[in-house]
């Protein structure tokens, strides 16, 4: 039973990436130039490269759809639109953020320019509804709604992330909020659009969206945690970054919030003026740590992917269905190393 | 019959008005007030102006709804999409083509800043998908891909325009392909998914499309003529502005690629390194017109006009049916002053 899914899953991933491909190729030259280069199909010269992502979303996507008994194969058009709205959203970031690499890469707009990134995140976004009101199922509408409503909560988070770099006071609570609205609801959508598409039982997709949101979260601390403390070559970001452009990621907001000596130190450094210097930046992440940041943030992580993996467990009673989600809700939330 | 046909329309656009209200009441705060601001509803303070958008695309919806004996209520939620589209649109334009004002008052990036008009076209282009794919007709799914396709058009449009200006020698044929993807695009889907959405004949449907893309190039030949010649009451753009920024709008390309003494003259003034000044632009727009760009521009946006009207007549022999159309059309393409 167990080597059957794994061979469909290998199937539909397959064509998934067939698809993602053939999505590109709709563009206009110019945009699926970049775009493709975006996805890592290619360098800025048209060179293929062999590399692409990750592919984290589209494989919930399809591990998510065989959970539920249903052929990851008709999940595809979900896989690739979820995958194209994840990317949209990198290319737009990027520009707002002003981050120029990613993947060791240079970002789009860094390579490209701004209004060429603006064009592609606008292309790879309508792409995604596109590719997926095409799929041959009764219930495609929900799965339309399902990931409009995502992108907007994707945007909602941005902004919300952007806002609170220029305000002093941002509570945990809605810190929190924004990470699950930047990054929990399209794992939440990854997990449960596939399932949706197939004509699951709305129950398991919505006890795999609920798992989505919660593993979102434990891997957007996780991710909060190395913005501060590194492993550059896991992130392609540098140590203590987060810190250094004073973001307002959860850990930081912990012990800004805290309430303790160490908190109010944090707070008087995060409102100097001048750019912090790298002592300064290695004593704001100890004042982290000591406000209590560092072990709030992996103990809500630990305790979101807990909670997940019950509900799992109580939505799939037999496990070897569930294992291949369990599997990647561990890995995403950093506790396999 | 006409005044049952014109009843329903006037339903339906009170409908679509308020439809297009709550799509933006479904954003967060922080992007409502944006978006809101960006469609004329209220000011930068958010107190309510009693302004709004000319609505010209979501009329076309509605009327070639009801050219098609179909209720247009029914085409409503097309009507927001596609006016949620075209703003999308204007949002990043602004940006992209660093315009500061529109329709009198600054445009979002200019009144908000960069990321947030990135996210609220982004929110914008995310809505429409939503408010189109919730439509309750069997044939959503077909509006849902024509409504992608023509947004991928949009962005192929501007991104050529953009790279135009880089472009030392742009053919009039591509230029004209340019103005289609940009303009006639949407407006061929304006005059055709509420059609499609209300299930019309596919036959009426086609003729609409090539109806609208007919009429959007008239309007944008149209358009271009203002660029150079003004009507700053009509455009809210200076006179001469298209020259000033050295665009290659059509009558421009024609007149740089008309081969004659004047087209030379011109090209060696687009070749200069320093801004033009006064005199140079009136002499630019004196050679257009020497060159033979404006008369060009206004026998092809004729030419575009009488084939649209045309092919309405023989679309739909009443001609009572078709009259709100041929109307707009007149007006659009610029015959009505």
């Amino acid at each position: 039973m167990t080597s059957v899914v794994t061979d469909s899953v290998t199937i539909a991933r397959e064509a998934t990436r067939e698809a993602l491909h053939a999505s590109i190729e709709r563009l206009d030259p110019r945009m699926r130039h970049v775009c493709g280069y975006h996805l890592g199909l290619w360098d800025a010269d048209g060179v293929p490269t062999g590399l692409s992502g990750k592919g984290v979303r589209p494989e919930l996507v399809l591990i998510s759809t065989a959970a539920t008994n249903r052929d990851p194969l008709s999940a595809v058009p979900a896989a690739v639109a979820v995958e194209l709205v994840h990317n949209f959203s990198l290319v737009h970031d990027d520009v707002m953020d002003g981050d120029e690499s990613r993947r060791h890469r240079p970002t789009v707009w860094a390579a490209f320019g701004l209004s060429t990134a603006l064009l592609a995140g606008d292309a790879l976004l309508a792409l995604a509804g596109e590719v997926l009101a095409e799929a041959p199922s009764p219930t495609v509408g929900y799965a339309v709604q399902a990931l409009s409503a995502t992108t907007r909560r994707l945007i909602a988070g941005q902004a919300a992330d952007l806002a609170f770099e220029t305000r002093p006071d941002v509570a945990l609570e809605e810190c929190l909020r924004m990470e699950a609205d930047k990054t929990g609801a399209l794992l939440a959508c990854a997990c449960s659009i596939g399932p949706m598409l197939a004509d699951a039982p709305a129950c398991s997709a919505a006890a795999l969206a609920e798992f989505g949101e919660r593993v979102g979260i434990a891997f957007q601390l996780d991710d909060d945690l190395l913005g501060i403390w590194g492993a550059t070559e896991r992130t392609g970001k540098p140590v203590l970054s987060d810190l250094r452009s004073r973001k307002k990621s959860a850990p930081i907001v912990a012990a800004l919030t805290s309430g303790t000596a160490a908190g109010a130190a944090l707070r008087a450094l995060y409102r100097q003026e001048a750019p912090l210097d790298e002592d300064e930046l290695a004593r704001a992440a100890e004042l982290v740590e000591e406000a209590g940041g560092r072990t709030w943030a992996e103990r809500r992580a630990a305790a979101e992917l807990d909670a997940a993996l019950r509900l799992l467990a109580e939505a799939f009673p037999d496990p070897h269905r569930a294992a291949p989600l369990a599997a990647m809700a561990t890995r995403l939330a950093g506790r396999d190393h």
